[in-house]
């Protein structure tokens, strides 16, 4: 491996998958797309990728009218890959209460963060993979 | 963004990533974990991740075994981000058969996937996410 990381950019890394994830949880979408590149791309489970902080907005904004979540995060790892890039993984686990019916689901998910370094130094999710666990 | 491309690496990259899907479409395990690193990691629908060639290897064999898939896939960007680190998109679409059963469902997936090139210079998968689109 060919980890360049020092404790103060893991840190740094870290907090933006932290910010990241305790905003999803309070259905923030302002705040949860604030994380992203301006170019950054979403992949999950509800369609195809989505491309771009104009649409990621629409699509946060949407699920939170729809969905409310109660979730745990646990950060797995964080390694930064190069002086620009960096990736995060991560589990979260509780509940989902839809709210149209007021009907809560337990939920399990995991992610993949990518996350670039922009030009004004400021790590920035440039690629996150969420994935659901389907219950069987 | 600081890639460091060349048209041939992106080249190998892409095709270890065919090399994967491919193997993964005709249900040929050992194939399929001959594309990862040996402490690879995937993130999966299925549960937790799995983590390490040898619990790979019995993952795949055992999810052969009970479901066949019929997949298309495309391959949605490649970029090499550093000399040894590299990223590539995809989605998949098709059909996956429940063996005992022999029930036939459609299924679409979008697979992120972060490559590194290990000591001997061979690309190999080191985490890998795929993410089931849930129909509604």
């Amino acid at each position: 491996m060919s980890e360049v990381a020092t404790d103060h950019e893991v840190a740094t890394i870290e907090a933006v998958i932290v910010s990241y994830l305790t905003a999803f949880n309070r259905g923030d979408a302002a705040a949860v797309v604030a994380n992203y590149a301006d170019d950054g791309v979403l992949i999950a489970p509800v369609g195809p990728a989505v491309e771009g902080k104009a649409v990621l907005a629409n699509l946060y904004l949407g699920l939170f009218e729809a969905v409310s979540f109660d979730m745990k995060y646990e950060i797995k790892e964080v390694v930064q890959t190069s002086a620009d890039w960096a990736f995060v993984r991560s589990a979260t686990e509780g509940t989902e209460t839809i709210k149209a019916t007021g009907d809560v689901l337990p939920a399990r998910y995991q992610e993949l963060f990518l996350l670039h370094r922009s030009a004004t130094a400021a790590w920035q999710i440039a690629r996150y993979c969420t994935s659901k666990i389907v219950e069987s």
